[in-house]
């Protein structure tokens, strides 16, 4: 089944804002799936990831779980900031554990978005943390039109 | 003023806690001050906390927030663990700015505690976002009594 | 397919907890199913439940899927009380509405859990309101051993 | 001190809510004080606000808060909404309490607004519950000019 347009473009918007984004690079965030409103993203747990209690920090969940909202939210090219996100925090990630963070829209309005985001352990599938977040969209693009027609 | 005891153990885990923190050492997160059930931290808004909107990271915010809250939470010795956390974003924090986050108990139980943290921009004392974290204690101390008769 | 005992026992509690909630009386909430980590409750908004706004109050929501909740996370006749929640609004609800509050769990540990309740309105599945709830388990049954015996 | 503007619109605004405000009728929810994004509600808990656990429903709670945070970001009379909120509860209310909600207003922008609104018991003042909020504006107003010039 070909790409649609909408497909092609959140990859594109997904693509654009993990190259621009510094402290997912930082992390070590990976890019594994993006679509309308979706997107998946994996980090491998690592040394610089710990905390003093020698788990995951919660902060690492928040930025795996936050990134792949905000590149769901933004997949219509059109940007969109979140206002409000809660995390539950279920079960310590531990190093060496391979994180993946599934973003899905729940419901919303046109300018208003509820996403839910499931942090799991990829390795038998266990939910570490589970986030919600509010986004709002702003006036502007996140991929220009010249570089679009360029995709 | 003489330090109390309870002064004194705050900082001392504080310290502890700080030190054994990888992940808020990648950030570049200061330990400014600590006390019973109160800690500020602060952290300088730099190249790799931005995001492809090119302003700090909502990660950045949380991270800060979540382990000037964690310090606040253990400052009594007992190990306590976040629950739940939710985050405010009201205005973008920009490449320069110095963020300090303060966290102070606003209430609960012996065991399950809610934290506010406020999350500021030094120059203007404006108030970028607001985080509330709910903790609950564990068994275990953050600093053994043999390192404690030591400090 | 006969009943198991879990689910004997859910509906047990869920009639208890039921006929002695006189809020969730006043308002007129009805029990519709129950089972293990399970509930639906229903309630059609009328008169008293409009704010000035000529829309339904956001308490009427709140309290049909905290009870739901609450149903649910008793199930197992182990007495749990909610901790912390969060409802998102996303559309109103009006004089007239049949509102479906469904509450499921999603995932924690032994005594804490983490549950989500939809709220939608019956005549279209339009998802009104999202709600977060995470309980704490107690010590204590809701329907007493005698009572069980005798159910 | 004469009453500025500001002021008397404020108690404009809450009294006019407050009287259509059938579900917080129904509660026995009483204005106590407003003015400029401050909102003051008591409410004595009875015997139509228990659960099954003999305690007070977290839905009176949340509603007994949720209708100050309302009265306080619609106070400058222009039309505000619930967007999200969430609740922490600390401790039980029984029969007998008599409960005070007190909304200010933390941050926010011109148009979208959090408020933090704490319930504690009158006779002691414990804090019982913390509530967060956060509003968006929409267009129109509480108060038409037209009641407005005869208020």
């Amino acid at each position: 089944m070909p790409e649609s347009g909408a497909e092609k473009m959140a990859e594109q918007v997904a693509q654009t804002m993990m190259a621009g984004d510094r402290f997912s690079a930082l992390l070590g965030s990976e890019l594994i799936k993006a679509g309308p409103d979706y997107c998946e993203l994996q980090l491998s747990v690592g040394d610089n990831h710990i905390n003093n209690h020698d788990i995951c920090h919660g902060g690492v969940f928040f930025t795996l779980a936050d990134t792949a909202f905000a590149v769901a939210c933004n997949s219509a090219n059109q940007i969109a900031v979140a206002q409000f996100c809660q995390i539950s925090f279920l079960a310590p990630g531990r190093k060496g554990d391979r994180l993946s963070a599934k973003a899905r829209r729940v419901g919303g309005t046109s300018r208003s978005g509820l996403y839910d985001i499931e942090v799991t352990r990829l390795s038998d599938g266990a939910l570490l943390a589970a986030f919600r977040g509010h986004s709002r969209q702003l006036n502007g693009q996140v991929v220009s039109s010249g570089d679009s027609q360029a995709g």
